[in-house]
């Protein structure tokens, strides 16, 4: 038996958790009794993080499923409602940056940001929303950036997604939170300790030794803490910088 | 002759000038000496706009262009560019709200609305802007809306693709205003006095006696304002509202 | 010998512990191990909250302190540095509203309103910040409120010394930060659960019974969240809004 | 005979007219045909500026006025609507910036800065607008800066009043417009060519051969621009930066 299997078959969905920061989120709800729900492209490089979850005795799934598919999603929603639990928390956790010059941004990338950060949230957002409005509870958190307050040069494109994915997180919070249904937003500014930045901007990643990059347990931790509040007192959006960080 | 050209073969291209807004737009530039060459998706409806523009001694030019479409956009600035002059202003002016609970919006409708605001804006921005850095000289002005600032709800698709819109403008001024391009962004707040408030909203039509509801021709005013300021002291944003208009 | 004096001898002050707010975080605080150190105009007032304190073992002092005196606010972080222990978290929790048209707003009281929410912020929050840079260490929180981010019709004094309060915290924010003072803001959006909302807004505080007004102790629970975030995931502002209120 | 003298007595009062904006927005508003008054603390220095707007036929008063004084102001604004002719214009354009750091900041410097910056900007709205809603009609505009949407660190105390200023500006104008009194607020964003400019920071007036400031008369032009917007058109807030300039 699973000691940690307090919350009964609510499910936690990571909606990308092929980053640190993702997969963080994930181990952190199943610690607190969360079965965890995970999606990335490649399902297969789940695993290590699923057994790692199994490892302290949490339950988790790994799901393959490309979140810009409406079908895709709509398939995966029902799947997990249907066979594991009902989704109680979602997390959405995708997003990149290209910087490029407005004079050479493609049409295709500029598409592609946008899918992937803001249409994707969306799709799975109404998703799951739909289900938690039948129940009149859960909690839709979405990870943002500081591109989505502000459109810096040669961010044209993950601005606007970033900036899209924030105007998507209010309007559901003002919808949807007089149904019980807590949405938020969580702005990351800074660099977080992940493979992606210790290979491609080891400059960043060198801050590390002084605290200068973002924990994905630090950032999971605060995730939880939203998911935790009484609605009473509920947050739509906060920051996370490291100490360091030029804002 | 024309005793306005005094701009010499200046355009000031307005993309969407299929409502009141654009129109008077393209007849303020007209005034002030441009060749006033504007976009909807029927060229043949620019007629009466053209002959107004014609009357008082104006010059433009129609053209019916999906400036959704990144091929039709790149051909209608090489048109005009090689046919007409050279685009010294551009008008971003598309851009349709259809507010739905979040529960209900189809992907089809939340992409389409995303398309017209931010992604054509994104398509002519980019073409006419790669023209005004070789000139280093030009004006871009994007139609923005309070939902490019707010997502209220039922808003979820004409906020994202506003707030996109308005990153989009401060990702091009920061990157283009040191090259010499002024790119601004005007929130227009409240209804605007046009044929389809005035079918679909008569309530909101019924303020235009007290001056409730903004008269395009003032809303142009503006944009020949920003287009005309000294380049010591640009605006990037400002707001449009009537004075009796809740906000 | 107390069990929760787990902090050493580290003190969080809450200037202005008078509400329901600040000596809810005054406990929380306690709970947490730290010598709990309150202020209010009258100390007196402060007993029953030290009784309530001292009861599950916490440690807790009292101090008659006016905030806008800064000879009053010299000598109350000197005597508790040297009798009590190092502040290590400080709370600014003073500000009310008298909503006034701005016709009729009076000097004093526009003066009187910047005074209590602002200027006595400014003095406490640099006395403490003076040791704090001394150890490169420590937490500062501003109680905000939604007229720290917007002016409302009637709302011309209360707004202007939030915003000038917001200001303060991020402008500290920007310069401790790096020396390891976290500064931080946290915007309460609707009414808490008070003497002051029950006897004088009785309609506000029926919604008690759905959770429709701020619990003083979720709030301070936010605030503790704060000040336990480790450095590489610092929260420079969160909101706190009931579920069902409108915003 | 004055020509210029098309808006019959109508005032436009100035207060603060002691730098090149202030003085460059008293002679936009004679060359409308304004009358125009002016303040700052030493009247002397206004003969020039008189006698320069009188050079082209205008009509300028000047006025000795603390504005932080509430006795002075309310004299100053009896005495010209009595002997002179109604307010319909009001600019309030004080404001200085002394950065420093927090841990040093004086009480007496944080709370000067805030006196000039915004409590008098309080004092002189009211006082004007008193007047302005017996004739329903009006214009008064404050000079923000960038200060009053972001706190930089060092800039806890000019932010502050310019937090404060902002918020005054939008309370107003939610609560007078409509009453017909348009309240605006021009973020100024950037160095002015001033005296001041050029012998204090002479690195930053080098940028003027590349129109890296802002030239006052390009300023007091949008001021004019705002002043003349029928009312189903108002801006509220716009922003003005030398092209060059960082943001």
């Amino acid at each position: 038996m699973n000691e940690l299997k307090q919350q009964g078959n609510k499910v936690a969905l990571v909606i990308g958790a092929g980053d640190a920061t993702g997969g963080a989120i994930a181990k952190r709800f199943a610690q607190g009794g969360y079965i965890s729900c995970m999606t990335r492209r490649n399902a297969d490089k789940l695993q290590p993080l699923i057994q790692e979850i199994e490892g302290f005795g949490g339950v988790a799934y790994g799901f393959a499923s490309d979140a810009r598919k409406e079908e895709e999603v709509i398939q995966l929603i029902e799947e997990i409602e249907a066979n594991i639990g009902e989704i109680d928390v979602l997390v959405f956790n995708i997003g990149a940056n290209v910087p490029c010059s407005i004079l050479e941004e493609t049409a295709r990338k500029y598409f592609k940001i946008w899918e992937m950060a803001c249409f994707a949230a969306f799709l799975v957002g109404r998703e799951v929303a739909k289900r938690m409005v039948t129940r009149q509870r859960g909690t839709i958190i979405f990870t943002g950036a500081t591109a989505g307050m502000r459109g810096s040069a040669y961010f044209a494109a993950f601005a606007g997604a970033k900036h899209a994915l924030r105007a998507l997180a209010q309007s559901m919070a003002r919808e949807l939170g007089p149904q019980n249904i807590h949405v938020a937003h969580v702005v990351v500014d800074g660099a977080i300790d992940t493979d992606f930045i210790k290979n491609t901007f080891p400059h960043l990643y060198e801050k590390k030794d002084q605290d200068g990059i973002l924990n994905p347990e630090h950032i999971a931790e605060n995730y939880w803490h939203i998911a935790q509040q009484p609605r009473d007192a509920w947050t739509h959006e906060l920051d996370l910088r490291p100490w360091i960080e030029k804002w």
